[in-house]
């Protein structure tokens, strides 16, 4: 062998080596990594093929009794949803001293009229929002939300209600049986859309087909082997999405159930450390927040306010001035803002910053004083299910606010939906006489601070606004009221000769260009709550 | 009469008058104002009295069979959770070149010894989280996740889901029946506790008790007369609750059915006028979001990179510098929060403050180029079920990273979970070949504004921080992750006498204290999240 032939098969030897290891490590590679994995179809549903089947049963269950008469019971029907809504201004019927502040009037305000009408393209901004309606519910479509109905006398038991599974996780099904008299063959079936069936155990005379599959059959002559082997039936979920429901078919001849097994992470807990030691630490579990503009002086007597009873609690301050100036102290965080940026951009701004378990609103007029008994909110908030509750607000004349409202949206179709809200509240909360439940409440609250961040305030609104909170809480929050906890209200009552130059200034931003600021809320309610009208008291 | 006697007559007739009229008033205040309201118990759930009913009954229903064998099937028994999990830290297995790269190696990290065992108080802590766990699962806990089983061969027909009723009002209960032979006396009983029964319209021939109450009974001789009357049953909340269940028992002789109806407001939509004509309108769609710190340069850098591309977008940026630097220009929100306030609450805040449908996270140190097609996230977002879409960002290098993980959350009993991270996805997208679905991407993603404030960033994690977003987003967003939408990084390649002094300092503070990052982060995996242990690559 030459020099060459020898350095040649030393090398080739080398390269052959590497090669080798290169294509193993490629085979390695390929059983590893998931290309073999299967696509998913997540365009918006358009068919749910198992509701489709459910349908034609579901006809067929709910027959219909053509020959029996029946007699419409008036005051109960009346009570029932109908599919359209109308919003009605309450009449003054009594002429009567008083009678407005016993009776507060209703107003209507109907939005097809008011924002539309105006609106330089109304059929446009209508298609519109019935095109991101129609997405918004394609995509939170849910198996878990369709009519299912038992059929009776059939000879399956099977869960309706309760199961769950982590997304690619696996499950026992409890509850699977089969009860019919002998016979030569007793035979069932299961079949899901996004997950298989498997068995965790094998019983002795039971046939099994399917295992792993998404249609898996189970038979016997013995009715007992084949009800324990049901027992073992596991549903493994294959088709990943973090929150929907399978629908699961089980069937026998000449019978057919349905259930749903719902698909997703748990609840994950957010959970707060708060140092509890018998008594309520109000710095380790309470911030305030508030939304200040021109108004510094009023800003000042609150935080000098808070001190005097509070003097660790951190306050957060969100600042949109044209010309902030510096507000300084121990835990005080202070937030600048674009000019003008807005009320809920402001609200939601200070929200967004809160570290602690709870969350004190406050106007940046508002005082405290020895009423203002922050652990008495907490202790509503630690021992029931309110996710926030609201106080009192007193004025100089003594006269004390709670501003208890209740609200109800009606279903209305295609036109929208109709809001109503009225003052009242549902029920005093027991064990806590000064306390009601209400949808919403005054401006002075205090509120579980993942709850609010999670409704938020909308930062489109950007002047005015309240009950706008309430209505995007409607469903979320578990709202209470007490009139026992009370904040001061700075005066209102000046002589307009003795306004200072910076009230003037707030007055003239805060309520001017009235119009602009009613067709942004009108546009509010109208595109993004979906609504046709609204009556208020 | 005299003068006096005159005057007295006319004004007692007066007082008459007044008298009458307020006592009327007072006794139309008496039935206006409901303080005959009942009251409702809200604390903490101790008993649901259906609850306890339904398990005793389930015991009967899900039998054993001790005298039949079976055999364990291994396989599928180890898919099945457990009530413990552990983390596990990967072994190196081999040791060639390239290994870490194509099998990168499972870190593990055990908070009960890293975080409890350096605790000042470790029983205090362990304890005060098994109390807030404990009282986060009564509040949340709702009869609708209980397990129901449907007996097998019963005589009722009903609904086993898709009941749902607005608070305080009310629904026709559709598919109710009996299905048995004809006998002297059919009768079917309805059994409720947060709402009454009653009846739309009458049928002949049927007997009905209770009406209006909470327990309805029917019957009479016929059945298809009593079919018809089960036609026209409604069920009426009375008990307000924002979001909870009831729990029916529909029963006949020797037998009971159970179901639930869900009471809750509907899920009310939070739609956004894009003005949609036929192509994206990016600015009107999308808000750009960043959080800004020392970095000013790369900042700008940013910013003019946008506007090559997106002229009018608005760029929302949080600032949490020490002096903070004006940062102007059309279409620029700039915030000012206090010095060093933190990562995650910039990132809350900024997006706090989107008024668009969609937002776009870029850190501050991003280019964009002509690769960074929005128009391409805001279709795949506007098809399909996606929440979020990640891009990729691209080193100088050429290397470009997509940082796809998946998540899942073991449940590990009274210690807490484990949760496992690993690199990769679940599916790729139908429809999008460049795109699949994970649990989580890198810091560069367009996002629906509303469900990401739902989400929001955690403002107790003030330093690093990535992957507990998509922890708290587990199971709320779906998200997806598309390779072919890049955006470049600003180089990080500097010989180390070549950095300037912004930079040396950016390093120093976000790189430093790692200890008492670390010690925060851990806090909040064993506190917030209960979590155990993590495994993670």
């Amino acid at each position: 062998m030459t020099y060459w032939q020898f350095k040649m098969h030393k090398n080739s030897k080398k390269y052959f080596k590497w090669i080798l290891v290169t294509g193993l490590l490629l085979i390695v590679l390929y059983y590893v990594t998931p290309w073999a994995t299967s696509g998913v179809d997540i365009r918006m549903i358009h068919d749910d093929p198992m509701q489709k089947l459910h349908t034609r049963i579901l006809g067929g269950l709910i027959s219909d009794y053509p020959d029996i008469a029946y007699k419409i019971k008036e005051d109960a029907a009346r009570r029932l949803a109908q599919n359209t809504c109308v919003c009605l201004a309450g009449e003054e019927t009594f002429h009567l001293p008083f009678v407005k502040l016993l009776f507060p009037q209703v107003w209507a305000q109907n939005f097809l009229h008011e924002f539309l009408e105006t609106h330089p393209n109304p059929e446009g901004i209508k298609q519109q929002r019935a095109q991101e309606y129609n997405n918004y519910q394609r995509r939170s479509y849910s198996p878990a939300d369709v009519l299912i109905v038992a059929e009776a006398n059939s000879p399956l038991q099977y869960p309706t209600q309760g199961l769950e599974v982590q997304p690619l996780k696996t499950i026992l099904i409890p509850g699977l049986g089969l009860k019919e008299e002998a016979r030569l063959n007793h035979i069932v079936s299961l079949r899901a859309t996004m997950g298989t069936f498997d068995v965790v155990a094998t019983v002795d005379k039971v046939s099994i087909k399917g295992e792993g599959e998404k249609h898996m059959t189970l038979s016997g002559p013995l009715l007992s082997a084949l009800n324990r082997q049901l027992q073992f039936v596991s549903y493994t979920n294959t088709v990943f999405h973090p929150k929907t429901a399978d629908s699961i078919e089980f069937a026998t001849e000449g019978h057919q159930s349905f259930f749903i097994i719902k698909v997703g992470h748990r609840n994950a807990p957010r959970l707060y450390n708060s140092g509890y030691n018998g008594e309520y630490n109000i710095s380790a579990l309470v911030t305030i927040a508030t939304k200040t503009f021109i108004r510094y002086d009023k800003l000042k007597d609150l935080i000098e306010s808070i001190r005097q009873y509070y003097p660790t609690v951190t306050i957060v301050i969100a600042d949109d001035n044209e010309h902030p100036q510096p507000v300084t102290g121990p835990h005080i965080e202070h937030y600048i803002m674009p000019f003008g940026k807005g009320w809920f951009a402001g609200r939601n701004l200070a929200v967004s910053q809160v570290t602690t378990k709870y969350v004190l609103w406050v106007d940046d007029d508002f005082v405290f004083s020895a009423n203002t008994r922050l652990d008495k909110m907490v202790d509503i908030l630690e021992k029931t299910t309110l996710d926030l509750v609201g106080g009192a607000v007193r004025e100089v004349t003594g006269y004390t606010a709670t501003y208890r409202h209740t609200i109800s949206v009606e279903n209305g179709g295609e036109e929208g939906d109709c809001l109503h809200i009225r003052l009242g509240y549902h029920h005093v909360i027991e064990g806590f006489p000064n306390c009601v439940v209400a949808d919403a409440v005054i401006n002075f609250f205090m509120a579980r601070t993942d709850k609010v961040q999670q409704v938020g305030f909308d930062p489109r609104m950007s002047r005015q606004g309240h009950l706008e909170f309430f209505l995007d809480a409607l469903g979320s929050l578990h709202i209470g009221s007490c009139s026992d906890i009370i904040v001061n209200h700075a005066s209102k009552i000046h002589l307009p000769w003795s306004k200072s130059s910076s009230m003037k200034s707030y007055e003239k931003f805060r309520y001017s260009s009235t119009d602009v600021n009613n067709n942004l809320k009108n546009e509010l309610f109208y595109f993004k709550n979906r609504l046709k009208c609204m009556t208020s008291q």
